[in-house]
């Protein structure tokens, strides 16, 4: 295989694997500024699709678009206490205005709870102002210093950040499991990837939070990835901003709030989970091309090949976001392989004998299974085609995650699996026994699932052997 | 007139004005630190129209969108030595990152192009990777340190810049003309505002760029805003960047590029020209909301009214951005003042009356007139208002430009004309006759326009009374 392609195995060499496909195909290349990333047009282009999807589902459960600045004044981050303690140790400071050291140092928002509720205060006055629901897209800046991965883990990466304020606990409950509703739909729906939804544990939710609801997707190497999270957060900073409002009764109340978000980092989870040795495997539904079209001719045969493959495009652009390759400096093999290495779900070919016979070749991104289809067919069978792929994508990802995800009833048992995926053990509640399982095995809970259903009465802590308060999902993570 | 409404006359307090009306229709707040801004859910809105509305043209002419980290390190910025002493004085600088004082400041992005052009360089090979067209949606960020103001001039704005890559001198002409044309056809086809097109001087031109083209409004106050500049970059930062291409004939030379950008403050020129002294007035094509249909009730007849008022939004929501306001704690009277406030284009009325005589009432927010209307012509009815409505406030304005644009033939003229519009004059290209008139008059040369159809042969300096070279449109501006 040339250079243009990826050279290692997926299998094999994982992390390597990753680099080569986020960068080959034109996702993504390195900023000057180590940690830092460039979104190419073809990666923004499957940023946008994600956005598209997720701000329709926003804006039609009542949610608002709007925008802050980046920079956060020293003193308003810090105004809670819990927050500021564990944002501080990596954010960007700006000193200095053109040659003038400010008054006052400014933060690179590396989230926006702490500026969006000081103006949130203003706006809020009575029950009639409220729900309050509103949306940012844009980016958060945190100075990743231990190791960074693209997508994964940057110190500065795009995203959306919602944050509601209600007139009560019941309303803002409601509202943060419906946005975690919301983003599993997006994951599960349209990047055919699984997840496990549940609550993060006190060591592991959001600094300044009641609790956090989270998502949580297992990769092919066996380490788990957060995919979003669902913050209630209950009036901890509805009290130090001072969000209060009349209610109906005329009583002065603290709001109570959410604030929620998914970022980029799903387009890295869908790098590694669908991808293969050929490089990206898109899921259609957020593939920015689903079919690419090449046409295969000798001199003889161009204008009616080349027809043909205007024909189809023509028929297909109606439905799809289709592409036809007629470049002519490059081979129809080279094209092959440059699409495969994009993930373009579906390839459509046509040959001069395609155009005599009224046929043409499909052929699966995910399995390479080529079908000769009529023409009269094509129309039909590529929305059926990419159907399948969208599904049977989705249920090879279950099935990873079927299949490596372990009971253990006995420490010994949880540490033989826990690095090949998920082990879902009984845990008594501590953060103790928590902490010393990450010590010595690198893995944490990663979600205590809704689902408890299959929880023993009688179940013991798998380190401590105390009674256990539930079932949690353990993982090496990301 | 409550203070919730504008307290002040456009004509006679245009400054207090404006404030009161970008803060109480709630297109904007004030962010804690000074000089920013917040966009509100409204703002944003319009901001999303417009930004729909030049994105769809940006893809239809070629480019694709892609996302550049906000940081920007100092030995990069300053790489081509005019372009970053343009941008010192205003740079926010980064110099730390949790406690960690960083090896080398960086700086918040001003304007990309020494990032971009940096990775552009290993972009690009060969003609075959030419033309590189990108646009980036963000937000630039320099230090104001006079006078801001809100959208016109603040130290955070939204914008999106456009940046080129071509093989040829010409190319990249073309491509700097095409995206001004695009810029022109958004402000005066969408937005409303008729703009004066052509060159900038050498004095004001952007640092970095062989020329700049403009787009120049007036404001109702008589000074002239820039609307948007599209720079040809020549080869200024192709050598320093490296930016190279193997020809067709395998000949290295060095890419020719533009650079081009609108941001925010097109809202702001929106607010400016179209408001009246009830608030906002917004050309319908960039309208959040188009229509706003408002029920007109006693409690007998509210379930007939209510009816009929969502089956008018039902009937007009198929082709219009369109609002019903059924809230139960505002009087008609209020809602009245809240959307003229906020500029919805047009109103609907429904009363019991209207209900039994199958008709609506229909009211403009430019002129204020009303018709009443059979329920049957309605759809047709309000897109023909609508129509009208974007026409003849384009009518409006260019009257007002018509009017405010003044011949000068002597500097006395100029003098007595400058405050109250643009002045048309003839120059002799000289950079110091320039600099004089700013300084006594606080005037300067907004555009060079690229209609010279009436320069006499003969004609002389407004200032120094020697050949002219052109004619210019001189301002105050903001």
């Amino acid at each position: 295989m040339s250079e243009l392609g990826v050279t290692v195995s997926k299998r094999e060499e994982f992390g390597e694997w990753y680099i080569q496909v986020v960068l080959k195909s034109n996702i993504l290349d390195y900023a000057p500024v180590k940690g830092f990333i460039v979104l190419k047009p073809y990666g923004y282009a499957i940023w946008e699709r994600l956005r598209e999807i997720a701000d329709r589902r926003f804006k039609e459960t009542g949610h608002q678009n709007a925008f802050l600045p980046t920079l956060i004044p020293e003193s308003l981050l810090s105004k809670e206490a819990e927050h500021f303690e564990g944002f501080k140790p990596e954010v960007f400071w700006v000193t200095h205005a053109g040659n003038n050291q400010l008054g006052e140092r400014l933060a690179l928002r590396p989230t926006s709870e702490t500026l969006a509720y000081e103006i949130f205060a203003k706006w809020v006055r009575s029950y009639r102002d409220l729900p309050l629901k509103i949306n940012f897209w844009n980016t958060a800046l945190r100075a990743e210093i231990k190791s960074t991965k693209p997508l994964i883990r940057t110190s500065e990466f795009l995203w959306q950040e919602g944050h509601t304020v209600h007139a009560s606990r019941e309303e803002a409950e409601q509202e943060a499991m419906m946005m975690l509703s919301i983003y599993r739909e997006v994951m599960e729906e349209y990047l055919a990837i699984p997840v496990i939804a549940g609550y993060k544990s006190e060591r592991e939710k959001f600094v300044g939070a009641d609790y956090t609801l989270t998502l949580e997707a297992l990769m092919p190497d066996g380490r788990a990835l957060q995919m979003g999270t669902s913050h209630n957060l209950g009036q901890n900073f509805s009290r130090p901003f001072n969000i209060r409002f009349l209610d109906r009764d005329g009583r002065e109340q603290y709001a109570w709030q959410t604030s929620w978000g998914i970022s980029w980092r799903l387009i890295g989870a869908v790098v590694m989970v669908h991808g293969d040795d050929k490089g990206l495997v898109l899921p259609p539904r957020i593939a920015p091309i689903q079919v690419i079209i090449i046409p295969i001719f000798y001199d003889s045969d161009k204008d009616a090949v080349l027809d043909k493959c205007r024909r189809i495009y023509t028929l297909l652009r109606e439905r799809f976001r289709v592409h036809l390759d007629d470049r002519e400096e490059y081979t129809p093999g080279y094209k092959f392989n440059d699409w495969e290495l994009k993930g373009v779900p579906l390839r459509v070919e046509v040959g001069p004998r395609d155009v005599k016979q009224g046929k043409a070749v499909l052929a699966r991104r995910d399995t390479g299974s080529k079908a000769v289809v009529g023409d009269e067919g094509l129309l039909d069978m590529v929305e059926e085609v990419l159907e399948d792929i969208q599904h049977s994508l989705y249920s090879r990802a279950q099935e990873f995650l079927r299949s490596h995800t372990f009971h253990a009833d006995s420490y010994d048992e949880f540490k033989a699996h826990i690095e090949h995926g998920f082990v879902k053990a009984y845990w008594c509640g501590s953060g103790e026994c928590e902490a010393r399982m990450k010590e010595e095995t690198g893995a944490d809970i990663r979600v205590i699932p809704f689902d408890q259903e299959d929880v023993a009465k009688d179940g013991s802590c798998i380190y401590c052997g105390k009674g256990a308060k539930s079932i949690a999902y353990f993982a090496r993570a990301y």
